[in-house]
């Protein structure tokens, strides 16, 4: 087990990188996102580079996302904010989505036995499946533009604390550990220090960071196949 | 005030670098190594890119020390334990050295307003003369070969917590911060799990963790000017 907490640390953890079970983390808020539109009903998720290529899904009936630095992208029906993702507006439908950092990490994953989003919404069923397959495991951290952040390292921590079986010699699996100990009494006080929280208290809805952290609200396992997000089914292996 | 932790970071905390005092920190060993030569009345402590540089001082009258990978390199005097580096040793003497992270990362800093090397050996001189500096404080994790460590990160959060006065809005620093709290009662069996402290118990000399963590032992400001760090006199702002 090991845990990433940037992009620019990814390139050091790719040696055997199919054989590893990767879980890609962008708490605030595009893996919380993925897991809400998945739970309330969204077939896929087809994650894009660009903003410009979400949109070439739009003929093809996709609702289309698209987020910069915390903002909705002019033209676009659908941010980054899971509340915007209701079983009203996603269920039976596909969506294009393109984030500041979650849809790129989830796309510099390909080639590992399995990529999922993860987030506290789907901390357990994760936990279930990882533990269940056994395959060595990496925590992906998304963080901000390449630097660390707060809220995606604690989660790493939480879903850490909960895979005892596997083995770690990583300092940063460590340390996250040890971050999410300190704040697993009271998470979202905690995160309430972060860059990224007091980022939301100018740039979004302060009640995201809420939502973000409902444990277990939305427990759905979240694949990527071919750059394209879906559920998978319980019970299966892929 | 902020926090790299890992030289892999550092290309994103370099605007208005001349503004700041940047702190490299290389606990396990470089910088606790550098810390100690110059209490020991080392005069001066050029670093060098590779062990061929090093040896090039040998000419002129310099203990030559090279490390890799936590092993002194054959023929040359001097590794990188802080106990190889007795006054009888290195008292009036200048010495090259170069090593795996830390004098990389010193090397890396240069254009900031002073560069210092930082160990738990010298944290309180630090800390007093970046308070009254008060210029803003980078606090620089040499980390293993690019990869986050325990003890690096953790040597920023004591160092940080000791800077109260100073602005941060940056994860990194409360990530160090939080870690620092809860290591600072017992930091030496905190340590034990980390990696570097498991590669000691093959590679090294154990009793080198417990120098390193032993509290303002060598309490110099070792600044780097060109290439060279030399103690910094007291009361002298450089």
């Amino acid at each position: 087990m090991e845990t990433v907490m940037s992009p620019a640390l990814f390139h050091l953890h790719t040696a055997d990188l199919h054989r590893k079970n990767v879980v890609v983390i962008d708490i605030l808020r595009a893996t919380s996102t993925i897991c809400t539109a998945l739970h309330n009903g969204a077939v896929e998720i087809a994650t894009t580079a660009t903003p410009a290529e979400a949109l070439h899904f739009r003929s093809q009936g996709y609702l289309c996302a698209a987020e910069r630095d915390g903002q909705t992208v002019e033209g676009f029906e659908l941010g980054n904010s899971p509340q915007d993702y209701t079983s009203e507006k996603v269920k039976g439908k596909g969506i294009a989505l393109t984030t500041t950092n979650g849809t790129r990490c989830l796309r510099m994953a390909r080639g590992a036995a399995h990529v999922f989003a993860g987030s506290f919404l789907n901390i357990d069923a994760l936990a279930n499946f990882l533990v269940h397959d056994g395959r060595d495991v990496m925590l992906f951290c998304a963080g901000w533009k390449d630097r660390f952040n707060l809220e995606d390292t604690l989660f790493a921590g939480a879903l850490a604390a909960r895979l005892t079986g596997f083995e770690s010699h990583c300092d940063a699996t460590l340390a996250a550990i040890t971050l999410w100990d300190k704040a697993a009494a009271n998470p979202e006080n905690f995160l309430g220090q972060a860059s990224h929280a007091k980022r939301f208290q100018t740039l979004h809805r302060e009640s995201d960071i809420t939502v973000c952290m409902r444990m277990n609200s939305a427990p759905v396992l979240p694949l990527m196949k071919e750059g394209v997000l879906r559920c998978m089914p319980a019970g299966t292996t892929a």
